[in-house]
């Protein structure tokens, strides 16, 4: 007997067959424009896009560590030094070092923990790590607006999880109340959000999310991948700027963007940490950093602990760009931080024409983020400033916003 | 109204403090030893481990690539060209890099396909790409003993998924013709199986496998990490070694094995690659690698496929080894590969009194696999035999284990 049907629904692959006018089709045809963009050059607040030099909003390069005359010394003196292959294994079989434990130990310290986890990326560490936190009895409370890692991660939990809508403390306090009430006799909850909205740039109401624990039992995981080096006064993240570190039970951060780099952590109680370092799949199966990246964080977290002057240029050049965008009208949403959001009121190909003409006609690289970045029907641009731009650049940018923007969309 | 219950059964927590006698406990008590041990000196056949000079085989460099001089000179140059942080966003926002695709395209040549896409993670990239390409409709048939990228991965997928027990042909024909019976008219079939089973050696049966998709349809995808630059006559991998690599839909293979790096990639038609490289969320919502290993990784290829010599050298160490272990009576299973475990009919207590003396007697670096890396009830060493080891090496490493293994567990 034969199994096959006729017709491609049969097929898997079928799916991958472009159809016209869904995402997929609209991204093969900007690519390289709004989808795998080629930047060109040292990273910095001017590079190379198509043969042309663009002010560049598309890197996470908050405190202009990426080319640091230090940071590149150190980096190439490691590379020297190990090479890029050590170690050749997961650190639980055969990757451990003492630069390993050592960054650990930093990291703890930064985040005012007792210990901390170093993962080889932020991903699946913050997947994997939920789903080694939530047993099949506890519950997963998690903002509708957390990175796609959290929300595999809430995935991967074999038991109950429910989103609240985006920091609305009313709706995680009923949902509090109803899950609590209904917990199995052997869960717990876990409660996660983040520090700093990496889209929208506004900050997780951490305060009060801590201050429902005099009412509520459970455990605060807060990813804080944009906040950690850049918020709080010494960049000790959100947590920190609010004042509520030790509220927050798991302190996730990484270096894929203020540490320049690549590799994130987690850091808590020793015991929990100790259980994560046993228990996050994606770390135990899967090899560790090469030494040049371990010993390469640890002088990047050197300087962002001790250079607040590159964290001060990055708040003052995010301020200067938020007001002047906001004094031209132009909506810059509810953020809080560096990040910067530019909210368009264009379909998809209005958007794709604005990203075109400001690189071509003015030089300025911005991303644009649609769905499923961001929610279904947002439309936006995302600037990310760094202690490297300048006022000019400022200047040149919204300048250029403001121009095609309104020429494409008209004054209301 | 307070919701706190009284108990640890209410803290989300109370799971992470170690439970006398389970996995945990025991890995505690042995940290260092046979969980995240601290090999200290160059990447090769022999390096310090507490202070003693031993023969390694728990590293991953098949070919020996790891400090190939010319290795080392690329990474050397290509960090102090590029730094460390460069890229710093993803791929598809700011990422992007001829590089990039430089490698992609010698990757697909190697691989025997017309594309392939390189991803920043051999462990989330695996999982993603699941997740993308099984649809709520699909159904997912994956071998039992598939590594836990894989597993997560299914767990990932919204639809049906079922385990064949290892490499049974019959079982998985069976699967088939029951979910090609009820499969849902626009659902397709995905199986997923392994080239070389990284901890028993044994290869998967793709020939069998390829065969069946004259029945019925499916796509197969195979991970082949430690099969890339290792199996088959060109290093071609497990689909070259069966002449049945067309009939391998999706071809990946990782860099942190043979290729002595970090990075993985897949290979197939381009429509798919290219559907892939738009919807595999782990690489859409994480930073590309740092340019030194895209570079690095460029080089680390060539040299895999010109250098059959250290393919043969990885296959005459292997063989010896594998032939010594069976000729002294120890149990080796059915490994077709490089990858060599040895069968310890001992408990957990054992092994690890086994793997301390093997160190501190003989200056022999083995690791003990145990659940959940292995099913639960195996208790092995895994070896891993490299172009770099020698006949002594073999010679000293099997003479200990004989000597050691039988002093605790008597003669049969």
């Amino acid at each position: 007997m034969r199994y096959r049907l006729e017709g491609p629904q049969m097929d898997l692959f079928a799916k991958t067959k472009p159809v016209e006018g869904t995402l997929g089709s609209w991204a093969e045809r900007t690519h390289g424009l709004c989808a795998f963009p080629k930047l060109r050059g040292e990273i910095s607040n001017r590079m190379s896009f198509g043969g042309r030099e663009c002010v560049v909003w598309s890197i996470n390069n908050y405190l202009g560590l990426a080319n640091d005359p230090e940071i590149r010394a150190v980096d190439a003196k490691a590379a020297a030094e190990y090479g890029l292959a050590a170690p050749m294994g997961s650190r639980m079989m055969s990757g451990e070092s003492d630069e390993l434990e050592y960054l650990e130990g930093e990291l703890a310290d930064y985040a005012g923990k007792p210990a901390a986890f170093f993962m080889n990326f932020g991903y699946p560490g913050m997947s994997s790590m939920i789903d080694a936190l939530a047993g099949r009895h506890d519950v997963i409370v998690y903002d509708a607006h957390c990175h796609a890692c959290i929300v595999d991660g809430v995935v991967l939990h074999q038991g109950k999880h429910f989103a609240f809508p985006h920091n609305d403390i009313a709706a995680l306090t009923d949902l509090l109340e109803r899950v609590s009430a209904q917990l199995h006799p052997s869960g717990g909850i876990l409660v996660v959000t983040e520090g700093v909205f990496g889209m929208s740039g506004d900050l997780g109401r951490l305060d009060e999310i801590v201050r429902l624990k005099e009412r509520f039992d459970f455990r605060l995981l807060v990813d804080d991948a944009h906040g950690f080096g850049v918020t709080g006064p010494s960049g000790g993240g959100t947590g920190e700027h609010f004042g509520v570190q030790d509220g927050i039970d798991l302190y996730f951060g990484t270096f894929a963007k203020a540490g320049a780099s690549i590799g994130a952590f987690v850091a808590g109680a020793s015991e929990v940490v100790s259980f994560l370092r046993y228990n996050t799949r994606s770390q135990i199966f899967s090899k560790g950093l090469p030494m040049p990246v371990v010993v390469g964080n640890r002088a990047r977290l050197r300087l962002m602990r001790t250079r607040p002057e590159a964290r001060e240029a990055l708040w003052s050049v995010a301020g200067l760009l938020q007001r002047e965008l906001r004094a031209r009208g132009l909506e810059v949403g509810a953020t809080q931080s560096p990040v910067t959001p530019v909210y368009l009121d264009m379909d998809t190909e209005g958007a794709v024409e604005f990203i075109r003409r400001l690189r071509d006609e003015h030089g300025v690289f911005a991303s644009l983020v649609t769905y499923p970045v961001v929610p279904r029907g947002v439309t936006q641009l995302r600037l990310t400033p760094t202690a490297l731009h300048t006022a000019d650049d400022v200047a040149r940018t919204v300048e250029a916003i403001e121009k095609v923007y309104f020429d494409l969309v008209g004054r209301a």
